[in-house]
Protein backbone atom coordinates (compact mmCIF):
# COMPACT_ATOMS: atom_id res chain seq x y z
CA UNK A 1 0.00 0.00 0.00
CA UNK A 2 1.20 3.66 -0.51
CA UNK A 3 0.40 6.81 -0.53
CA UNK A 4 0.67 10.28 -2.50
CA UNK A 5 -0.28 14.04 -1.39
CA UNK A 6 -0.70 16.86 -3.64
CA UNK A 7 -2.14 19.97 -3.34
CA UNK A 8 -4.07 22.44 -6.26
CA UNK A 9 -3.88 25.74 -6.02
CA UNK A 10 -6.70 28.88 -7.19
CA UNK A 11 -7.03 32.33 -7.05
CA UNK A 12 -10.13 32.80 -8.80
CA UNK A 13 -10.12 36.05 -11.29
CA UNK A 14 -14.45 36.60 -9.63
CA UNK A 15 -15.61 36.16 -5.92
CA UNK A 16 -17.82 32.84 -6.83
CA UNK A 17 -16.61 30.37 -9.81
CA UNK A 18 -16.51 27.04 -10.50
CA UNK A 19 -13.50 25.33 -11.71
CA UNK A 20 -13.45 22.17 -13.40
CA UNK A 21 -10.70 19.52 -11.91
CA UNK A 22 -11.25 16.41 -13.28
CA UNK A 23 -8.27 16.03 -15.04
CA UNK A 24 -5.79 17.60 -12.62
CA UNK A 25 -7.27 15.33 -10.21
CA UNK A 26 -6.39 12.61 -12.76
CA UNK A 27 -2.92 14.02 -13.30
CA UNK A 28 -2.00 13.69 -9.97
CA UNK A 29 -3.82 10.01 -9.75
CA UNK A 30 -1.07 9.08 -12.85
CA UNK A 31 2.05 10.67 -11.00
CA UNK A 32 0.78 8.78 -7.89
CA UNK A 33 1.64 5.33 -9.47
CA UNK A 34 -1.84 3.91 -7.25
CA UNK A 35 -3.60 1.97 -9.63
CA UNK A 36 -6.33 0.92 -7.30
CA UNK A 37 -7.62 2.39 -4.72
CA UNK A 38 -9.45 5.60 -3.42
CA UNK A 39 -8.36 9.62 -3.85
CA UNK A 40 -9.31 12.20 -1.34
CA UNK A 41 -10.20 15.95 -3.36
CA UNK A 42 -10.82 18.04 0.18
CA UNK A 43 -10.97 21.85 0.26
CA UNK A 44 -8.89 23.21 2.57
CA UNK A 45 -10.42 26.62 3.38
CA UNK A 46 -14.63 26.68 4.35
CA UNK A 47 -15.63 29.22 1.93
CA UNK A 48 -15.21 26.38 -0.95
CA UNK A 49 -16.33 23.56 -1.99
CA UNK A 50 -15.65 20.07 -4.08
CA UNK A 51 -18.00 18.29 -5.49
CA UNK A 52 -19.25 15.96 -8.65
CA UNK A 53 -21.90 16.86 -11.01
CA UNK A 54 -22.21 17.56 -14.42
CA UNK A 55 -20.09 19.62 -17.01
CA UNK A 56 -22.98 21.85 -18.41
CA UNK A 57 -23.01 25.66 -18.40
CA UNK A 58 -26.43 26.05 -17.61
CA UNK A 59 -26.45 23.64 -15.16
CA UNK A 60 -24.02 25.78 -13.09
CA UNK A 61 -25.72 28.84 -13.54
CA UNK A 62 -28.93 26.81 -11.81
CA UNK A 63 -26.59 26.20 -9.16
CA UNK A 64 -25.69 29.74 -8.14
CA UNK A 65 -28.90 30.63 -8.55
CA UNK A 66 -30.44 27.96 -6.22
CA UNK A 67 -27.39 28.07 -3.99
CA UNK A 68 -28.37 32.17 -3.68
CA UNK A 69 -31.80 31.50 -3.08
CA UNK A 70 -30.89 28.99 -0.22
CA UNK A 71 -28.26 30.76 1.32
CA UNK A 72 -28.47 33.91 0.04
CA UNK A 73 -25.66 36.72 0.50
CA UNK A 74 -26.19 40.10 2.05
CA UNK A 75 -28.47 39.22 5.40
CA UNK A 76 -27.86 40.55 8.90
CA UNK A 77 -25.47 37.34 9.50
CA UNK A 78 -23.89 37.45 13.12
CA UNK A 79 -20.40 36.13 11.68
CA UNK A 80 -20.39 39.84 10.33
CA UNK A 81 -19.95 41.36 13.36
CA UNK A 82 -15.93 39.89 13.05
CA UNK A 83 -15.70 41.82 10.26
CA UNK A 84 -16.24 39.14 7.84
CA UNK A 85 -18.88 39.69 4.99
CA UNK A 86 -18.61 36.10 4.03
CA UNK A 87 -21.03 33.84 5.70
CA UNK A 88 -23.30 33.03 2.53
CA UNK A 89 -20.23 31.31 1.66
CA UNK A 90 -19.62 29.13 4.36
CA UNK A 91 -23.48 27.76 3.90
CA UNK A 92 -22.78 27.30 -0.06
CA UNK A 93 -19.61 25.40 0.55
CA UNK A 94 -22.23 23.15 2.96
CA UNK A 95 -24.67 22.70 0.61
CA UNK A 96 -22.15 21.66 -2.21
CA UNK A 97 -20.23 19.53 0.48
CA UNK A 98 -16.55 20.32 0.63
CA UNK A 99 -14.85 16.79 -0.49
CA UNK A 100 -15.26 13.82 -2.68
CA UNK A 101 -13.50 10.18 -2.61
CA UNK A 102 -13.09 9.19 -5.36
CA UNK A 103 -12.51 5.48 -6.67
CA UNK A 104 -9.58 4.46 -8.79
CA UNK A 105 -9.61 1.29 -11.17
CA UNK A 106 -7.38 -0.44 -13.35
CA UNK A 107 -5.08 3.04 -13.19
CA UNK A 108 -7.64 5.68 -13.76
CA UNK A 109 -10.62 7.26 -12.03
CA UNK A 110 -13.50 5.10 -11.95
CA UNK A 111 -15.73 7.51 -12.66
CA UNK A 112 -19.36 7.21 -14.53
CA UNK A 113 -20.31 8.77 -17.87
CA UNK A 114 -21.30 12.13 -16.76
CA UNK A 115 -18.85 12.45 -13.45
CA UNK A 116 -16.97 15.39 -13.34
CA UNK A 117 -14.90 16.92 -10.47
CA UNK A 118 -15.61 20.72 -9.74
CA UNK A 119 -14.09 22.93 -7.18
CA UNK A 120 -16.87 25.83 -6.16
CA UNK A 121 -15.36 28.87 -4.90
CA UNK A 122 -17.63 30.94 -3.12
CA UNK A 123 -15.35 33.97 -1.63
CA UNK A 124 -12.42 34.19 -4.08
CA UNK A 125 -9.49 36.59 -5.39
CA UNK A 126 -7.12 35.51 -2.97
CA UNK A 127 -5.00 31.86 -2.56
CA UNK A 128 -6.88 28.93 -2.08
CA UNK A 129 -5.89 25.25 -1.78
CA UNK A 130 -7.42 21.83 -2.18
CA UNK A 131 -5.16 18.73 -0.83
CA UNK A 132 -5.43 15.66 -2.89
CA UNK A 133 -4.35 12.46 -1.11
CA UNK A 134 -4.29 9.11 -2.93
CA UNK A 135 -4.16 5.94 -1.37
CA UNK A 136 -4.06 2.25 -2.75
CA UNK A 137 -1.75 -0.24 -4.79
CA UNK A 138 0.95 0.69 -7.10
CA UNK B 1 -3.62 -4.54 2.66
CA UNK B 2 -6.65 -5.41 -0.36
CA UNK B 3 -9.15 -3.71 -2.49
CA UNK B 4 -12.00 -4.50 -4.12
CA UNK B 5 -14.59 -3.80 -6.51
CA UNK B 6 -17.84 -4.65 -7.24
CA UNK B 7 -20.99 -2.12 -8.77
CA UNK B 8 -24.58 -2.18 -7.92
CA UNK B 9 -27.11 -1.67 -10.99
CA UNK B 10 -30.98 -0.05 -10.36
CA UNK B 11 -33.24 0.65 -12.73
CA UNK B 12 -36.40 2.17 -10.95
CA UNK B 13 -40.01 1.79 -11.62
CA UNK B 14 -40.79 5.24 -10.76
CA UNK B 15 -38.73 8.19 -11.34
CA UNK B 16 -37.97 8.90 -8.26
CA UNK B 17 -37.50 6.12 -5.63
CA UNK B 18 -35.15 5.61 -2.67
CA UNK B 19 -34.02 1.36 -2.65
CA UNK B 20 -32.25 0.58 0.91
CA UNK B 21 -29.30 -1.41 0.10
CA UNK B 22 -27.75 -2.11 3.53
CA UNK B 23 -27.62 -5.45 2.25
CA UNK B 24 -26.38 -5.07 -1.07
CA UNK B 25 -23.34 -3.45 0.23
CA UNK B 26 -22.76 -5.78 3.47
CA UNK B 27 -22.94 -9.05 0.91
CA UNK B 28 -19.87 -7.44 -1.07
CA UNK B 29 -17.96 -6.45 2.23
CA UNK B 30 -18.33 -9.99 3.17
CA UNK B 31 -17.19 -11.34 -0.51
CA UNK B 32 -14.13 -9.14 -0.41
CA UNK B 33 -12.60 -10.98 2.44
CA UNK B 34 -11.58 -7.61 3.73
CA UNK B 35 -12.86 -7.22 7.75
CA UNK B 36 -10.95 -3.82 8.64
CA UNK B 37 -11.36 -0.70 6.49
CA UNK B 38 -13.54 1.39 4.59
CA UNK B 39 -15.86 1.30 1.83
CA UNK B 40 -16.89 3.45 -0.35
CA UNK B 41 -20.49 3.35 -1.82
CA UNK B 42 -20.89 6.27 -4.39
CA UNK B 43 -23.39 6.85 -7.12
CA UNK B 44 -21.87 7.21 -10.92
CA UNK B 45 -24.40 8.80 -11.53
CA UNK B 46 -25.05 12.73 -11.46
CA UNK B 47 -28.71 12.43 -10.95
CA UNK B 48 -28.93 9.57 -7.60
CA UNK B 49 -27.11 9.94 -4.61
CA UNK B 50 -26.67 7.50 -1.66
CA UNK B 51 -26.99 8.67 2.40
CA UNK B 52 -27.41 7.24 5.17
CA UNK B 53 -30.53 7.61 7.13
CA UNK B 54 -33.77 6.10 8.94
CA UNK B 55 -35.88 3.10 7.49
CA UNK B 56 -38.90 4.23 8.00
CA UNK B 57 -41.56 5.14 5.05
CA UNK B 58 -42.98 8.03 6.95
CA UNK B 59 -39.54 9.75 7.24
CA UNK B 60 -38.24 8.77 3.34
CA UNK B 61 -41.95 10.58 2.39
CA UNK B 62 -40.65 13.64 4.08
CA UNK B 63 -37.53 13.61 2.94
CA UNK B 64 -39.16 13.13 -0.93
CA UNK B 65 -41.66 16.82 -0.04
CA UNK B 66 -38.94 18.66 1.52
CA UNK B 67 -36.48 17.75 -1.51
CA UNK B 68 -39.12 19.15 -3.52
CA UNK B 69 -39.35 22.20 -1.54
CA UNK B 70 -36.01 23.21 -1.28
CA UNK B 71 -35.09 21.96 -4.79
CA UNK B 72 -38.60 22.31 -6.94
CA UNK B 73 -38.87 20.02 -10.58
CA UNK B 74 -40.77 22.36 -13.35
CA UNK B 75 -38.67 25.54 -12.34
CA UNK B 76 -37.48 27.05 -15.78
CA UNK B 77 -33.79 25.89 -15.33
CA UNK B 78 -31.58 27.07 -17.65
CA UNK B 79 -30.44 23.64 -17.86
CA UNK B 80 -33.21 22.48 -19.55
CA UNK B 81 -32.20 24.11 -22.65
CA UNK B 82 -29.58 21.21 -23.55
CA UNK B 83 -33.30 19.04 -23.81
CA UNK B 84 -33.10 17.82 -20.50
CA UNK B 85 -35.76 18.11 -17.73
CA UNK B 86 -33.97 17.13 -14.89
CA UNK B 87 -32.41 19.95 -13.40
CA UNK B 88 -34.02 19.47 -9.83
CA UNK B 89 -32.71 16.26 -9.82
CA UNK B 90 -29.14 17.39 -9.86
CA UNK B 91 -30.01 19.90 -6.96
CA UNK B 92 -31.93 17.16 -5.07
CA UNK B 93 -28.87 14.70 -5.11
CA UNK B 94 -26.62 17.44 -4.23
CA UNK B 95 -28.92 17.64 -1.24
CA UNK B 96 -28.70 14.40 0.17
CA UNK B 97 -25.34 13.76 -0.90
CA UNK B 98 -23.99 11.16 -3.57
CA UNK B 99 -22.11 9.32 -1.50
CA UNK B 100 -20.85 7.63 1.67
CA UNK B 101 -17.63 6.11 3.43
CA UNK B 102 -18.78 3.56 5.88
CA UNK B 103 -16.40 1.83 8.50
CA UNK B 104 -15.45 -1.99 8.44
CA UNK B 105 -14.98 -3.56 11.95
CA UNK B 106 -14.64 -6.99 12.87
CA UNK B 107 -15.56 -7.96 9.40
CA UNK B 108 -18.81 -6.22 9.24
CA UNK B 109 -20.23 -2.60 8.53
CA UNK B 110 -19.28 -0.84 11.52
CA UNK B 111 -23.03 0.90 11.48
CA UNK B 112 -24.94 2.09 14.74
CA UNK B 113 -28.52 0.85 15.77
CA UNK B 114 -30.55 2.81 13.09
CA UNK B 115 -28.52 3.36 10.65
CA UNK B 116 -29.25 2.46 6.93
CA UNK B 117 -27.89 2.83 3.56
CA UNK B 118 -29.65 4.28 0.64
CA UNK B 119 -29.98 4.99 -3.35
CA UNK B 120 -31.74 7.77 -3.44
CA UNK B 121 -33.12 7.93 -7.55
CA UNK B 122 -34.22 11.45 -8.31
CA UNK B 123 -34.23 10.29 -12.64
CA UNK B 124 -35.03 6.89 -13.14
CA UNK B 125 -36.27 3.96 -15.30
CA UNK B 126 -33.24 3.27 -16.66
CA UNK B 127 -29.81 1.56 -16.15
CA UNK B 128 -28.15 2.95 -13.22
CA UNK B 129 -24.97 2.01 -11.21
CA UNK B 130 -22.90 2.51 -7.99
CA UNK B 131 -19.95 1.55 -7.37
CA UNK B 132 -18.68 -0.21 -4.23
CA UNK B 133 -14.85 0.09 -3.43
CA UNK B 134 -14.07 -1.84 -0.16
CA UNK B 135 -10.25 -1.12 1.33
CA UNK B 136 -8.44 -2.42 4.66
CA UNK B 137 -7.11 -5.49 5.41
CA UNK B 138 -7.55 -9.08 5.30
CA UNK C 1 -0.74 -0.62 6.27
CA UNK C 2 -2.86 -0.45 9.39
CA UNK C 3 -5.83 0.77 10.65
CA UNK C 4 -7.05 2.03 14.03
CA UNK C 5 -10.68 2.36 15.22
CA UNK C 6 -11.84 4.46 18.19
CA UNK C 7 -15.23 5.89 19.07
CA UNK C 8 -16.43 9.35 20.95
CA UNK C 9 -19.18 9.72 22.97
CA UNK C 10 -21.29 12.69 23.78
CA UNK C 11 -24.46 13.58 25.71
CA UNK C 12 -24.79 16.91 25.24
CA UNK C 13 -26.60 19.37 27.59
CA UNK C 14 -29.45 20.72 25.50
CA UNK C 15 -31.32 18.90 22.52
CA UNK C 16 -29.40 20.80 19.49
CA UNK C 17 -25.39 22.12 20.02
CA UNK C 18 -22.37 21.96 18.29
CA UNK C 19 -18.91 20.26 19.75
CA UNK C 20 -15.64 20.75 18.18
CA UNK C 21 -14.29 18.22 18.05
CA UNK C 22 -10.99 18.59 15.99
CA UNK C 23 -8.35 17.96 19.37
CA UNK C 24 -9.89 15.11 19.90
CA UNK C 25 -9.73 13.40 16.47
CA UNK C 26 -5.90 14.61 16.49
CA UNK C 27 -6.04 12.91 19.81
CA UNK C 28 -7.01 9.53 18.08
CA UNK C 29 -4.60 10.16 15.16
CA UNK C 30 -1.45 10.88 17.47
CA UNK C 31 -2.58 7.39 19.12
CA UNK C 32 -3.08 5.30 16.07
CA UNK C 33 0.36 5.93 14.78
CA UNK C 34 -0.16 6.46 11.52
CA UNK C 35 1.51 8.80 9.57
CA UNK C 36 0.04 9.10 6.34
CA UNK C 37 -2.94 8.33 5.73
CA UNK C 38 -6.79 8.99 6.03
CA UNK C 39 -9.22 8.81 9.12
CA UNK C 40 -12.98 8.83 9.07
CA UNK C 41 -15.43 11.16 11.38
CA UNK C 42 -18.89 9.55 11.38
CA UNK C 43 -21.67 9.85 13.02
CA UNK C 44 -23.49 6.49 14.15
CA UNK C 45 -27.07 8.27 14.63
CA UNK C 46 -29.23 9.10 12.34
CA UNK C 47 -29.92 12.51 13.86
CA UNK C 48 -26.73 14.11 14.65
CA UNK C 49 -23.60 15.22 11.73
CA UNK C 50 -19.62 15.77 11.41
CA UNK C 51 -18.93 18.53 9.34
CA UNK C 52 -15.62 21.08 8.61
CA UNK C 53 -15.85 24.46 9.45
CA UNK C 54 -15.26 27.91 11.24
CA UNK C 55 -15.00 28.11 14.75
CA UNK C 56 -16.73 31.34 15.28
CA UNK C 57 -19.74 31.45 17.23
CA UNK C 58 -21.17 34.37 15.23
CA UNK C 59 -20.91 31.62 12.27
CA UNK C 60 -22.24 28.46 14.30
CA UNK C 61 -25.38 30.99 15.50
CA UNK C 62 -26.01 32.09 11.68
CA UNK C 63 -26.00 28.56 10.73
CA UNK C 64 -28.65 27.32 13.67
CA UNK C 65 -30.44 30.28 12.46
CA UNK C 66 -30.00 29.06 8.54
CA UNK C 67 -31.16 25.13 9.41
CA UNK C 68 -34.21 26.32 11.25
CA UNK C 69 -35.24 28.71 8.58
CA UNK C 70 -34.40 25.62 5.91
CA UNK C 71 -35.43 22.51 7.58
CA UNK C 72 -38.03 23.42 10.46
CA UNK C 73 -39.02 21.94 13.65
CA UNK C 74 -42.75 21.90 14.49
CA UNK C 75 -43.98 20.71 11.23
CA UNK C 76 -46.59 17.87 10.63
CA UNK C 77 -43.72 15.51 9.48
CA UNK C 78 -45.03 11.85 8.62
CA UNK C 79 -42.14 10.38 10.39
CA UNK C 80 -43.96 11.90 13.69
CA UNK C 81 -46.62 9.56 13.44
CA UNK C 82 -44.29 6.64 14.75
CA UNK C 83 -44.32 8.78 17.50
CA UNK C 84 -41.48 10.61 17.42
CA UNK C 85 -40.86 14.19 17.05
CA UNK C 86 -37.18 15.04 15.24
CA UNK C 87 -37.98 14.49 11.66
CA UNK C 88 -36.16 17.78 11.34
CA UNK C 89 -33.20 16.52 13.15
CA UNK C 90 -32.70 13.98 10.00
CA UNK C 91 -33.17 16.88 7.83
CA UNK C 92 -30.76 18.88 9.13
CA UNK C 93 -28.46 16.71 9.55
CA UNK C 94 -28.42 15.53 6.20
CA UNK C 95 -27.61 19.61 5.43
CA UNK C 96 -24.56 19.53 7.47
CA UNK C 97 -22.95 16.32 6.35
CA UNK C 98 -22.98 13.32 8.24
CA UNK C 99 -18.85 12.52 7.91
CA UNK C 100 -16.16 13.87 6.92
CA UNK C 101 -12.45 12.07 6.06
CA UNK C 102 -9.31 13.86 7.26
CA UNK C 103 -6.50 13.80 5.36
CA UNK C 104 -3.19 12.81 7.56
CA UNK C 105 0.61 13.87 6.64
CA UNK C 106 3.88 13.83 8.58
CA UNK C 107 1.75 12.70 11.34
CA UNK C 108 -0.50 15.05 12.21
CA UNK C 109 -4.39 16.10 10.37
CA UNK C 110 -3.52 17.97 7.31
CA UNK C 111 -6.01 20.29 7.74
CA UNK C 112 -6.14 24.34 6.36
CA UNK C 113 -5.88 27.04 8.56
CA UNK C 114 -9.40 27.64 9.72
CA UNK C 115 -10.64 23.81 9.23
CA UNK C 116 -12.13 22.60 12.07
CA UNK C 117 -14.11 19.36 12.97
CA UNK C 118 -17.53 19.82 14.66
CA UNK C 119 -19.86 17.31 16.10
CA UNK C 120 -23.56 18.60 15.34
CA UNK C 121 -26.15 17.54 17.81
CA UNK C 122 -29.98 17.85 16.45
CA UNK C 123 -31.57 15.66 19.01
CA UNK C 124 -29.76 15.56 22.27
CA UNK C 125 -29.82 14.83 25.98
CA UNK C 126 -28.59 11.23 25.49
CA UNK C 127 -25.54 8.82 24.83
CA UNK C 128 -24.46 9.14 21.53
CA UNK C 129 -21.38 7.68 19.36
CA UNK C 130 -18.85 9.06 16.71
CA UNK C 131 -16.65 6.33 15.15
CA UNK C 132 -13.03 7.85 14.25
CA UNK C 133 -11.63 4.93 11.80
CA UNK C 134 -7.92 5.61 10.67
CA UNK C 135 -6.03 3.94 7.94
CA UNK C 136 -2.69 4.05 6.09
CA UNK C 137 1.08 4.11 6.82
CA UNK C 138 2.38 3.66 10.07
Amino acid sequence: MKTFTDYLWFNTATRQEFVRITDEVSAIVRKSGITDGMVLVSAMHITSGVYVNDWEDGLIHDFQVWLEKLAPSGLDYRHHRTGEDNADAHLKRTLMGHQVMLPITKGALDLGPWEQVFYAEFDGQRKKRVVVKVMGLP
